[in-house]
Parts: structure tokens; C-alpha cells; sequence
């Protein structure tokens, strides 16, 4: 082979071979886990090609590093506290396990810290970024464009009405959370319950504003005094709680926009002596579990399926990736709305959204 | 400036500005948290000498990326479930961030992943690695070394007898395991306990191992009926405590490897009606809060400093990226054993090692 006569690639083995991509990989690269045969194949192909499965050589002509970011807009000490980015992480990496990618991720101790993230994303360390719970004034998103690495969302981002539109398609993943919302409050009302209160989630995210939207379709313009914000975490649910009743003694349900909300909420009910469900009936978001469980009493919960929400943004993220001009220097071309094996999604002009539908889960609290 | 001339490096740059490293870093890639005259400073002299805070071209000069990883080697599941991995990360992240260095934390599915994980820190994308909870047969370890990045270790690595000799210093952060569980099981016999059993945690892990060891070196040759290996998890601890008490009934004592494995034991211990300390003393090992504070009753138990053996791995390694030759294709030179702000270690022909040590600390369990 001379140096101009172009190298061979992994996926003109995979070709001649016959087989997948992720399983030349894995053959060339001494993992397990190949079937006999279908590794013979792979050799016979890599010798004919002349294929060198050197990871410089193989970078050049691929262009991938088979490697995907993940950045969680959270300090780490949150992203260890809450349980919900584990399940997302799970999601995640088995999906990119699966087409062996390595799963990066990227903590830091906060926003201070989002330049540096955004830096090592341009460095040319991996193909793509997933990115989530981002938060309206975080600059991540824009430093994240400007590094030009393609990237998929968890959570509708909060800008898609108009900056997306002159840097191609915002790819997302997202619940359905206003639909989650208003499900979760008309079971309230259906069990006659009238002076419903909401503990929204930190209103800078779309998730906790959606969420808000939704107790508002259903309670139109109920007392806004019956709505407390508050942070997705079980100390702001409590805190929430002791505003609600103070404002509201005679509050009578609870809608609180997530699981660990509605478990410090229920703590502050116990405390003054309310019964759940006789005196106040309560509603949270997620099914989270051992948590939605393991309250007292187990909780009523609107359900999302965190997990299958990560999967699907790596499977959208590496089929992005595996389209012409997926990787390179800008965002690929405009993506059309996800086929195959994924639900069918919101696309419109500068969006291709995967939305997951959200179902409620009756226990005893409501 | 002509291609032949030599770039400016970020270190000219601070030698000229008479500011660190770190905080020239910051300055040029626009972050914040520079107090203004410092900045003008940097300001001035990268002016001067005509430096190009390029990302490439910084690399290309400086051959750093400011980012290390970190590898735990443990499935994601696992790694999300355990506090301890949680706390050692807290430690590694708030050094790493402290020096502008970004933590890459490579997840993996479990040990079939290793090879991929080598291939990514053999790519070029960071500066170092972190890498702990290693096992015995895991070819982790010798990946890694193939892969030529600098490593410290968390906890005593298994090889370090005869392997490490010929490539050069291993470097490692680790608890006095075998004394902590020497003052373990010494307590139990001063409280006048003489048949305490041991509960294991995974033997081909050194901290388990070592455990082990101080077990043995109070309790001489004690039935081995009264040792259970066991996996250092809640549900492990439940088995392990099961089979203790069918083996030996009379048992009036437990040193439990972990405090995860005791909270464990302890709830086996209740359902079987046994009083806790009356009945059956309990001492665990980590003192990881919130658990050792609330089990029922409350753990007494061996403390080590998690977050700070975190810090301190993370000081090495940067300390020894700092050092003239500490990155680039091989090993550095043979390392010393650590200076200043770390504590005395244990450094022999083939290590350096920081040992820390550990306190017991006393509740109601025993």
C-alpha cells in the first residue's frame, strides 16, 4: 500500500465480511464475545484489505473515535444524588455499550465550569455529546454549538423557538410532561379533591415549566398561592410543603412536579399530622423507584421511562453519527424525523423531538 | 513569527506574567474567577510574546489536554448504587477543578469493556488516568500500562509484588486496611466478644484482602466457620450473615468489611430476633454517612477518609504530570515518594504509596 492509495476502513471490512461494524471492532481489537466463524471472516477480510486496525490510522479514515460525550448540567455532587441521572446514564450506556462506544462523562463542580467542558468537546476527544438537564441561562448550549460536535438533548432545550432555526435541527428526547401534568391533576380532581396545590421544579428548566403548564390547563386560574417553586430535590419538597400549608391550611391535594419532591412533601404532612391520602392526597412525577415505593404511604406517580429516555438518545445521537457528514466540523445536515424502532416523534422546521408518552401509576397516596 | 520559531507556552507565558499555570489557562479561554489586575497582566504578556491560546496549537506545545480520566472498575450499575465511589469521585473532582483539569470519568458495562476503555486513554485524549477498585484478574491494569498513560491508583493494586518492576513506579493512594480492621476486631475483644466472625468483602480486591488479614492477625487461628466472603453490598451482607448464623448459632460478634455489608447484617440479625449489641456486637468498615448514622442501631465502625484518598490521587497524578517527562508515551521517571502537604507514605524500590490512616468510631452498635 503506498501512502496515496487510500487505507482501507472498518466498514469496507465489515463489508467484505459481511458482518457489523461494531463487530469488526470488537475483532480487531481483541474484545470477546464474536463467534468463531464470524471472527474468522473478519481476519480473512482484514487480510485481503490490508486493513490496519491502529487507532491513529483507523481515526483518520473514520474519523470517529467511537466515543460519546456525556455532559449533565448539574455539580456532580447532585448528579450522585439524584437518582434520576443514574437511570438515564443506565440508558445510556448500555445503548452505547452496545455499539461499542465509550460512554465519556464529563462532571464538573458547576456552570464555572461549562467553558472547559465546551473545550474538551471541540478538542476532538469524541463524536458527539449527549447533553441534559440544562437550565435557561446556561451558556452550555451555545459553547456547545460552538464546538461543532453533534449532539442530541434530554429535555426539550428551553431556546428551540428561535435559535436553533441557523444551526440546523435540535435532535431531542423529552417526556411528555405537560400531558404527565395535567393527567396527574385530573386524577386529583376526579377524586374530588379542589384546592390542588403544585410544588413545581426549578422553573429554569422546560421540564418543571411544562410541568407547570399542565397543572394549569386542568386548574385554569386557581390561586396562585397554591403554587410553590421549589427544586427537584427532597429538602425543597419539604420546604415547599411548610409554605404551602401556611398560605393554604385548608389545601386539600398535592401535585408535586417529581418523586423526591413529593417524598420530602409527605414528610411535612406526617409531621403536622395530615393523613395521606384522607386529608391531603398526593401526586408525584417519574416513578422513581425504590423511592415512589418505599414512601409512607407508597406513592401515586405520574411514570416516564428514564431509562428508554437515555436509550434513545444514543440511538439517535449514533445514527446521526452514522449518516454522511455526521461528524466533521459543523452539525450534520438537517436531520428528518427519526424512523425505525423509535416512537414517532414532534419534528418540525428546526426540530427532530422523540416525545415518550407518560402513564399514571395509582398507589396510596392519591 | 516564522514557522520555525518555537511557540510560546502557556508556562512563558505565566513565568512572564509571574501568575501560575492554571491561572493563565483561565484568563485566555475566557473564564472567570481572575481577579482584574491578574488578568491584565496575563493580558500583557501574551501580547509580548505573541502566544496563540489555540486549543491545538496548545496541545501540540504543551502536550496536555488538562483533562484526566478517571476509570472505576466496576459495571455503571454499580458505580451509581455504591456511596463509596461517589465520595472518591467528590475528592477527585474538586482537586481536578481546582487546577482547571477536567474529569473524564469512561463507564463501562463491566470488565468485556476494559479493552475499549485502554484504546480510549491509549488515544491521546487525556493527560493521565485514575483508576481504582481494581481486581485481581482484571486485565485492566496491564492495559493500561500498554496504553502508556501516567496512573495513580486507588487502593494497593494486586500486582504490585513482582509486576510493576520493570515499568516503572506504581503509584498509589490507599486506607491502612489492615490496621483499621486490626482496632475492629480488638474492640469486639475488649468488649469481651470471643466468637466474632468476619464478613469478606470481594478477596480479589486488596482493601477486602487486607481486611481479611488484620482479622486473622487478632483472631490466630479461629474457626474458619466464622469467616463468610461476602461482596461488599447490602444484599451480599444479608447472605453472608444467614449462612454465619446457620454455621455458628453461637456467634456474638460481627466485623463486617464494609458498613453497606453491616447495614446488611444487621437487618438479617433483627428478623432473626438477636439484639444488637446485646446479643451480637456489629463494627463495620468506611464510615460512609448517611448509612453508618442510620442503621438500627447506629454503626460503630472503622473511618477512612474517602473524599480525601480522592483528593490525593488526583494531587499525585497532576503533580507528576508536572514533572519534566511525566506525560508523553511511557512511564515517567521513576518517581520519588510524595512531598509536601501529603502525608508520609510507605515508599519502597517499586511504589510510591500514600497510606492513610483510619480512626474507629464508636455508636451504638458495639
Amino acid at each position: 500500500m503506498t501512502d496515496t492509495a487510500p487505507r482501507p476502513t472498518l466498514e469496507a471490512v465489515a463489508a467484505r465480511a459481511g458482518v457489523s461494524r461494531a463487530t469488526v471492532s470488537r475483532v480487531v481489537n481483541g474484545g470477546d464475545g464474536v463467534r468463531e466463524p464470524l471472527v474468522e471472516r473478519v481476519r480473512q477480510a482484514v487480510e485481503e484489505l490490508g486493513y490496519v486496525p491502529n487507532q491513529a490510522a483507523r481515526s483518520l479514515v473514520t474519523r470517529r473515535h467511537d466515543a460519546v460525550a456525556v455532559v449533565i448540567a448539574e455539580p456532580e455532587a447532585r448528579v450522585f444524588a439524584d437518582p434520576f441521572f443514574a437511570l438515564q446514564l443506565r440508558g445510556i450506556s448500555k445503548e452505547l455499550t452496545a455499539h461499542d462506544n465509550q460512554l465519556v462523562l464529563l462532571l464538573t463542580e458547576g456552570r464555572d465550569d461549562h467553558a472547559r467542558v465546551a473545550r474538551y468537546l471541540a478538542g476532538g476527544h469524541v463524536d458527539g455529546a449527549l447533553v441534559f438537564s440544562l437550565h435557561l441561562d446556561d451558556p452550555l448550549p451555545g459553547l456547545i454549538q460552538g464546538a461543532g460536535v453533534p449532539t442530541v438533548f434530554g429535555g426539550r432545550p428551553g431556546w428551540s423557538d428561535g435559535r436553533a432555526a441557523d444551526t440546523g435541527p435540535t435532535l431531542y428526547v423529552d417526556s411528555d410532561n405537560r400531558g404527565g401534568a395535567r393527567d396527574a391533576v385530573r386524577h386529583l380532581a376526579a377524586l374530588g379533591r379542589t384546592r390542588i396545590a403544585h410544588i413545581t421544579g426549578p422553573l429554569d428548566q422546560t421540564s418543571a415549566a411544562d410541568r407547570l403548564d399542565g397543572y394549569r390547563d386542568v386548574m385554569g386560574d386557581a390561586d396562585p398561592g397554591l403554587v410553590a417553586e421549589s427544586d427537584f430535590t427532597p429538602a425543597g419538597g419539604e420546604r415547599a410543603m411548610r409554605d404551602l400549608l401556611d398560605r393554604r391550611p385548608d389545601l386539600d391535594a398535592v401535585f408535586a412536579a417529581n418523586d423526591l419532591t413529593a417524598a420530602g412533601a409527605l414528610r411535612v404532612l406526617r409531621e403536622r399530622g395530615l393523613r395521606v391520602p384522607e386529608d391531603v392526597a398526593v401526586v408525584g412525577f417519574d416513578d422513581m423507584l425504590p423511592v415512589a415505593e418505599q414512601t409512607d404511604p407508597p406513592l401515586t406517580t405520574v411514570r416516564q421511562d428514564i431509562e428508554e429516555m437515555g436509550r434513545l438518545m444514543a440511538r439517535l445521537l449514533l445514527r446521526r453519527l452514522d449518516r454522511p457528514g455526521g461528524t466533521g466540523s459543523g452539525p450534520g445536515p438537517r436531520a428528518t424525523a427519526p424512523e425505525q424502532d423509535v416512537p414517532p416523534g414532534e419534528p418540525d422546521g428546526a426540530e427532530a423531538a422523540v416525545v415518550l408518552p407518560t402513564t399514571l401509576v395509582r398507589r396510596a397516596s392519591a
